[in-house]
């Protein structure tokens, strides 16, 4: 099923896969009718700003992820822009995987770098969570005959095959415990909130978008951007209740944890 | 086998399980040489005190693992009280688990809530092990006909079936995001070290020590501490390479992440 949320908000779309969902989400055949693309800096994401002078629809709001009064004023303006329809959609895409190169063994970590991993990769998802929740909720209660969907009301976290705890190493990229430390918790989160949120008629998922070239997944990597997302967003449309709190791939396969 | 380790360290000893293995490993066959109970305050610490002077082995230390400088001045007391030993086993056990009551649910949070589980319950687990690492390389290197062991060179980090993606709803306590997400870090990071170390000879273990009756365990929890540290202590005297990485509990089973 093509995904047909009619109102949605996706974090980190400076670039990289968020950019790329804006970009086909919005030729979708039933393309949202409010899609908010949120980044750190309006002002710089020229991309977005071009992709926005075509698309009435898509409305770029600053948010830094990490900062509360931004996800608080984020909160009032996607509120005004959806009006009663609520929020179908939320997709926390934001994420940072910092000094790759240097493998991110033990040796290599200090406590400010693994607590800022954990900050942008699950803290901060789950307080946009926190806050947009009632619209969330307002959306899952317009149609409570639905079962649960991403049409309906559903919470996307970008997360990552190698945070998953079985097939981590099948994933590369050294030790790197800052990022799959987070991304692991970032799952466990996803799992804990389906369940959480099940009742309220929202849907939550992990999902792995495969390993792809963008600033953070290299050149050498595995997926284009296009294919990627055309992935993502065919599993974002068609995923329902079985699949709520599960960790999932591009291509519809749920992982092990 | 009973544990046998000549030199070991345990954080959080002031109370609950720190205590509690502190007292058993003194009465062990072969108790420890020399052990370290580290705590936030060892003044206040009057119950490690009263053992402390029956057993001269015993070594109080002052550590908050959430101090960096706490640390350092950890690993020189510790560099020093075990010489050329190095040390064979550290336990990292200090954790916290706030607000229990309030069922930790997505609204219960707050970004400084979250952030202080993953400093706590994570990132201050690594930078211990990072700091003691050359001490843990030190035992180690003694005897490389050995495999791995926790007599010979181990780290084992108290986590939590709680933490688990697989059975954590079999482990009650509501969603408490904060500290099963933080828990389910700790042992990811577990997995990724065992596989790190095992060239230097360390193996890392992640614990699940049962539900305890401690302050953090509540009065009705299912085990007393003296039997939940006899099943540790057999346990970490026991495990081998071929549980390095592994989420264990205190009756030597593998429990699924
Ligand atoms: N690429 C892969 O192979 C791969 C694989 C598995 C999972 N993922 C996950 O997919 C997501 C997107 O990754 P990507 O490859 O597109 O990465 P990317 O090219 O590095 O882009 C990261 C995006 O996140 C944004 N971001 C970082 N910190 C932020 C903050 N504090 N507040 C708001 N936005 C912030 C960046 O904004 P700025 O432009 O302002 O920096 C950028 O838009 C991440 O969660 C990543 O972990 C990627
Ligand atoms: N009890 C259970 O049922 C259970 C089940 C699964 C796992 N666990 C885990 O087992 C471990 C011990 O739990 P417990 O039941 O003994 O808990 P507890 O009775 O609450 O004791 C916690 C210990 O951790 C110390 N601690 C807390 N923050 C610290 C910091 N920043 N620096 C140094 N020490 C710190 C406390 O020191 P102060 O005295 O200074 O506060 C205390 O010694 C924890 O990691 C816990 O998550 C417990």
């Amino acid at each position: 099923m093509p995904l047909a949320a009619r109102t949605v908000l996706i974090t980190g779309a400076s670039r990289g896969l968020g950019l790329e969902m804006v970009k086909q989400l919005l030729k979708l055949p039933s393309s949202p009718e409010v899609l908010l693309a949120a980044c750190r800096d309006p002002g710089s994401a020229t991309d977005l700003q071009a992709v926005a002078r075509s698309y009435p629809q898509l409305k770029i709001i600053k948010l830094d992820v990490e900062n509360d009064e931004d996800i608080r004023a984020a909160f009032q303006e996607t509120q005004t822009a959806v009006g009663d329809r609520g929020l179908n959609l939320l997709i926390n895409n934001a994420g940072i995987f910092t000094n790759k190169q240097d493998g991110g063994g033990v040796s290599q970590q200090t406590r400010d770098r693994l607590q800022k991993h954990f900050n942008v990769n699950v803290t901060s998802p789950l307080i946009v969570i926190q806050t947009f929740l009632p619209l969330l909720q307002q959306a899952a209660a317009r149609d409570q005959s639905q079962g649960l969907s991403c049409n309906r009301a559903g919470i996307v976290n970008i997360s990552s095959a190698m945070g998953s705890q079985t097939i981590t190493f099948a994933h590369g990229a050294g030790t790197a415990l800052d990022y799959k430390c987070s991304k692991s918790a970032l799952t466990m989160a996803s799992i804990l909130l389906a369940r959480e949120l099940k009742d309220s008629g929202i849907l939550v998922a992990a999902l792995h978008p495969g390993w792809v070239k963008t600033d953070m997944g290299g050149q050498g990597a595995d997926l284009t951007l296009e294919e990627s997302i055309q992935g993502c967003l065919n599993v974002i449309g068609s995923i329902g209740q079985e699949n709520s709190g599960k960790l999932i791939n591009y291509k519809g396969e749920v992982l092990p944890y």
